[in-house]
Formats: structure tokens, sequence, C-alpha cells
């Protein structure tokens, strides 16, 4: 809707997002023996890649005020109202079911067991989930009321959902140690606490979040450079830029997370992007794909974590219908939605420009309509074919430093289909 | 959730439940000749049956605050939120997108035109829509996010949505003549606003309302007389009790309103329920049966009418899933949803207690687990087959006048099935 200025609006979101403290659901070194100890003898449930992914974004408190996986009544408030009413009246935003699933046989080992051990994919007990309640999973209810469509194809659901169990359970989790991933990017992975004091250190008085799952072209640091200039146009003296790719599960045709943090690596190097006033982390969340519902739990993360301003640009968190040729999202709804989000009234929805090449100034520029047939649209699909395909994009697209490494991608991706697949053509 | 007593909360919900006075959006007399005049002019719109429905409950304020069909951001709200933000920063609860679609052809004819007649489905013009907006209706999402399944078989989808077209318009209505049916029925076709006028002289100081859209049983009865005597506990001297069948559309296998209405006459009529404090009027809304969404519309509009109690009972709005052996709902989570609802807050949620047939006491009884053989349940399905096929339930089920209404009505039926399609029988 809006963009609200003044810098007491800021200082107060700086410090205090939702009326309370950020969590830290892990539980304290001199505690964890103990804790093991005691939930070796709790009945267990096994967790999925993603469901440890939600366990490590509960526990940093990127979903806060959450301190577990969603009991019923947060699921029924979260799937019908996109936010949850705590018991002194606040609403906060909070518009994805944060579930975890579990299936007939979980079910009855658990029996009326208080507690129990989560395990992680690799077989270590990671968490204990406390006073659990187990209530029914209505797969076809969450996956219509969360993305508005049943048709096959979301991949969330195909890769989550459908293989999970009939049952929810919800508790509080005590993490019995932070979440790591031993990938060579878990510096990168910082929690909202460590951003806040991040961004105290640099003394940002505005931090604007950029929310991306994609290589950074240079449309994208137009925008991002824009918006710090308007930022200091309003009387900010040092806006800082969230520069936050998504780090959890997304789909099998996007650019994997080490792929596209090295690709933002070289766009610092490149001076595309200020090093002084851009922090790069990410954001370990998985992917839903769910548009204007799903837009909201981008931007309330983001608050948690100290940003004051989100920049939100055209059918966010959108993708293809799976099974109809049309964007499965009104490509306008998720600003809208956002800019009505009940619980999301502190956020400063920055309006997203559209950025496309210009061939007559050879690079990247805002959209001119008066000149429209100047304009190359190069999208996503587009940009992986010229990877794929070895040509090189319109000079000024995206920096020569980022732009090797989707190539090299792209290359080690087809000897990798060749040698496995010789008789397929990768699509 | 919760039985609230205590009588200011009352006093203050008879006079304004929603901080605001109810509208009106009748035009007075003195002003229709011009305005249909005016109107004469306009582009027009044709109105289905179900549509001038929607006219009839907005124009008499059920829907308070909305002036007339949604625009695209309220219907957003609708669709994600479950309520409304007014300018004011308050929570109203709008649980259901309530919508008027147009096709392509109809646009086209609109235009840029501000304004817009409605024409009746018999041919008048019954309303002007000022100040358009034409938005995509997305009935897939539509269908989606309001009943939580796209099975086919949903009934208002069926009749309402899938023969619409693909656009919404919204706007501000001006009706030109109260909504009227000539049916015989329009007498109990009390307004919000007549409600208020008839709980006043009454001098009520508590008004329950009881929704239904199945005839009266004897199990109906004893919990509406029981929650009076309830109330009177509470202290409150003269609980009114709003017996309020849904009067719009309905499914195929309900039973017609104009049967319910006799139905109902005769329950009074016979003693089960006291005309004294007992009010029968219709409420005019078409039934979405959406369950835990649509619980939500009908207790709001109660309110609107000056009802602060409200009888939720299992499975409100619920039906049978239209393609799975299984409820469409969990049949809690109407109460659950109800109950934790934003701007419903001021609502006192009754629990209904379960009645069912007591074989040792030949009388409806509440249910006692300690003797559960001895109680017979009686669903509407088997109530109607009872009735089909000429056979008495159970003495004390329902009062005799009551019962008799309804064989008579089945016997109709089935003479004009037998009439018409002497092969098949009826389902």
């Amino acid at each position: 809707m809006s963009v609200k200025g003044g810098s007491s609006v800021i200082k107060s979101s700086l410090i205090d997002p939702d009326g309370g403290a950020l969590v830290d659901l892990v539980v304290p070194e001199s505690e964890r023996v103990s804790k093991k100890a005691e939930a070796e003898l709790m009945p267990k449930v096994r967790l999925s890649k993603v469901d440890l992914e939600w366990v490590h974004i509960i526990s940093e408190g990127w979903a806060n005020p959450l301190r577990g996986f969603m009991r019923e009544d947060e699921y029924l408030q979260s799937l019908h109202f996109n936010c949850l009413k705590l018991k002194d009246g606040t609403i906060v935003n909070m518009s994805l079911p944060i579930v975890l699933a579990i299936d007939d046989k979980d079910k009855e080992a658990i029996g009326s067991a208080p507690d129990v051990g989560l395990i992680g994919p690799n077989g270590d007990l990671v968490s204990i989930l406390r006073s659990v309640q187990i209530y029914k999973h209505n797969k076809e209810e969450r996956i219509a009321r969360t993305w508005g469509t049943t048709a096959p194809g979301l991949p969330y659901v195909e890769e989550v959902i459908t293989p999970a169990g009939n049952w929810l359970i919800g508790g509080d989790l005590e993490v019995l140690e932070p979440i790591k991933y031993n990938d060579g990017l878990d510096h990168y992975r910082l929690s909202p606490r460590e951003l806040r004091k991040e961004f105290d250190k640099r003394q940002a008085d505005a931090v604007f979040a950029f929310q991306l799952r994609n290589p950074v072209h240079n449309g994208h640091a137009l925008l991002m450079n824009d918006t710090r200039k308007r930022l200091l146009e309003m009387g900010y003296k040092n806006p800082i830029l969230l520069l936050h790719p998504l780090g959890g599960f997304v789909k099998a045709d996007d650019v994997p997370l080490d792929v596209r943090m090295e690709q933002h690596s070289k766009v610092l190097e490149d001076g595309v992007l200020d090093p002084e006033t851009t922090i790069v982390a990410i954001f370990p969340s998985p992917m839903h794909y769910a548009g204007p519902t799903e837009v909201q739990w981008h931007a309330k993360a983001r608050i948690n974590a100290g940003a004051n301003f989100y920049i939100v640009g055209r059918d966010p968190a959108g993708m293809g219908h799976p099974t109809e040729k049309r964007d499965l999202y009104d490509p306008d709804h998720g600003k809208k939605v956002l800019s009505m989000a009940p619980g999301l009234e502190k956020l400063n929805i920055l309006p997203f420009k559209v950025a496309a090449y210009d061939t007559q100034e050879k690079k990247m520029a805002f959209f001119d309509p008066s000149r429209a047939k100047d304009f190359l649209f190069i999208s996503g699909t587009k940009m992986r074919t010229y990877a794929r395909t070895g040509e090189n994009p319109p000079d000024g697209f995206m920096c020569p430093g980022g732009w090797n490494v989707l190539v090299k991608y792209y290359e080690s991706l087809q000897s990798e289909e060749t040698s496995q697949q010789p008789a397929v053509l990768s699509t």
C-alpha cells in the first residue's frame, strides 16, 4: 500500500517487531546431555529434510511467536485467517501452516505420551517436542486453503504433503543443538538475532529486505540500488540491504543454493552491489510457491529478523498453474494481499518497478512504456536457456563473474545428464 | 469458546454490534421515480435468483458494513483473512465473498460506465450499482479458498459459480424498492432493523439465535428450551429465541422453505416452543454449505440483527464430501473456527449438547454416554426416509402437527415423481 516514512517507526521496529522478545528454542549447552538422555526414552518421530528446515526456522524465531509445530487451534487460525490471535489480543500474521505430519504407526507408538523425540534425516536426535497434540491432517483442505487450487503438480505438495501421514502433531520444541547443514554455507545462515546484531553493528537506521530464489541480474541490482537511493532521499542516513536468498526446499528446476550463493558473491565482488551496505544471508525456509499466501510469510519472517522495508514484486512466490496455461495467481494479488494482511501493519512495502533490458542503452533499466519496443524482457526460463545453450545474454544483463557461475553450473548439469541419460534432452 | 455472561455486554450488543449504524440501502420512496429514470439509461446486468437474494441481504444490513457487492480489496480480504479491516482499524468478520459475476459481453457493454442498472430475474429494474469496479473471477481459487476443496458436486458451486461469468463487478447498491418474493412468506422476512425493534418491543435482555435449514424436531426444541433455562439461570430476565430458518438457495434434497415454515408454525402451535418467548423469522441468505467458513457468516449476520448468543452444533453448515465417503469438514471445526474468528469477539457461543431419542424414556433427551445403547440417533436422511415411506418415527421424536406437514410434503413429492418419471425411484 504505502511507504511510511519517519525514523520513529523504524527504531521501534528494529527493537521489537512483535511486542515480544525473539524466541531461541535451542537448549543451553549445560542441559544438552540430560535432555538428550531424557529424549532417548521418549517415543520417536523421524523428520524429513523439509521437516528439519522447519525445526530450524521455528528454533530461531523466524516464525515468532510460535514455540513449536502448530497445534490445532493455531493450524485452524493460520488456515482460515492467515493470522493468530495471542492471549493479549495481539494479531500476529501467520499465513502458512507450520506443521509436522505423522502416520498411523507413529500415532500408535506415541499413544498418550506427552513428549516426543524428533530424529533428523541422518538418524541424530535433534529435538524434543513437548506437550504434544495429535489431530487430523486433512490434506485436501490444507492444500485448497493454502494454494487456492488442488491441481496436481504443486512442488511442495508433491514433495512434502502427499507422501506425509494423515495426522499432524503439534507441540513445543526444545532443540538439542543448533541446526547445521555442514555444506560450507552455514556461515551464511544468520539467525534473526544474529542479523539484528549485524544491523546494529553497522548502525543501520533502515533495513530493506530482498527475498529471492534466483540468480541476481542487473535488473534486480538496479532495483536494490534505486531503493537505497530512495531511502536516502527519505532522510535515512544508513539504509542496509538484506539480500536474503531462500535456502530451503525449492523445485527441481530452480538453481541450487550453492550455485546461487556463489553467483551472489560474484555480484558483490564485481561491485554491482556495494558490500559496505549489503548483508548477504540465507533464509532457511522451504518454498511453498503459494503466491499471496506465502508472500506474507516471507515478509513476516524478515520483520522478525529486523527488516522494516520489504521489496515486493510482480507475482511474488508465484509460479505457472500446474495444469493450465496461465499464472497460478493474479500477478498483482501478492502485493495487494500483503498490503492488507493483518499483523503486518508495521511493514513498509516498497513498490517494485519493472526493470528490463534496454536495447538502446545496452543495460538493464526501468521499463519506459513510451518506448516499449526498445525493451527486452528476459525471464528466468529465458536466462536458463541462455546459460544452458552457452549463448551469452545481451551485454549488461548480468555481471560477467556472476554469469560464469551459471554457465558452469548448466554445463555440469548437461555433462551429468549426458552421462546418465544419453538419449534424453534436459528441459 | 466461552459463554460470556453479564448484562453490560448484552445491552451494548443490542444497540450497536459493529460500532456503526445498520445500513439501509433502499432508496426513499420520494426518490424512486427519478432514480429509476436515471437507471434506465445505464448499462444493465441481469441478476440470477441467488444474486437477487444477495441484493436483499446487502440492502438490509445483514452484511454490514458492506454497502454493495465486494470490490477487489474486500474480496481478497474475505478470501484470505475471512475479515475486513475498516478505515478506522476495526476488524469486521466477513467470511464469504459476497460478489456479483458478469460475463465478457456484460463487461464490454459496461465499458467505462461508472454506474450500472441491475435487472431482477423477472425483468424488473431492482437496483443501481454505483462506482463499479470490474475484476477477474478466478473461480478455482474462490472455490478452493471458500470450501477447502474443489471436488465436483458442491451445490452452491454448481448452481451459482460454475455457470457464472469470468468477471466480478463490485460497487455500492441503491436498491429501488424493498425486495419482496410474493410467496406468502414475506411477513416472515424481517430485516435486522425490524428484528431489533421486535426484540426491544418484547424487552429482551438476551437474544439467542438458532440457525436451521431443516424441520424442527423435539431434540432441537429440547436444546432451545434448555438454552433459555440456562440464560435465566445466568441472570437474564427475558431471553428471547430467534428461530431463524435460512430462506435462500438450498440444495435440491433439503425441505423447501414453505414446508419448513408450515412445520415450524405447527411446532409453536403444538406448544413445543413457547410463542411468547420465540420470534420466527426468515434469514434471506442463500446457503453455501461451506462449514467453518460459512458458520462465521451465519453468526455475524445474526449479531447484526441484534442477537448476542449463538447456538452452534456439530458440523454447522457442513455436508457430506461430494466425492468421498466422509464428512466434508471435521465436525468440531465449525465451533472451533467460530470461537477464534476475528471480528466475532462479542459473540457468546453456546455449546450445543447432543440430543438423541431415548428409547427408555420414549422422548428426545440429551445423550447420556453411560447408557449409550438406550439412545437412537435419527439423522436428517433417516427422518426423510420415515416421512417418505409413511412410516412413523418413534413417539416423541416430533410433535404430530409438525410431522404431518412433512408426511404431506413427501407424499406430494412422490405422486409428482410417479406421474413424471414412473420408472425412477427417488433417492
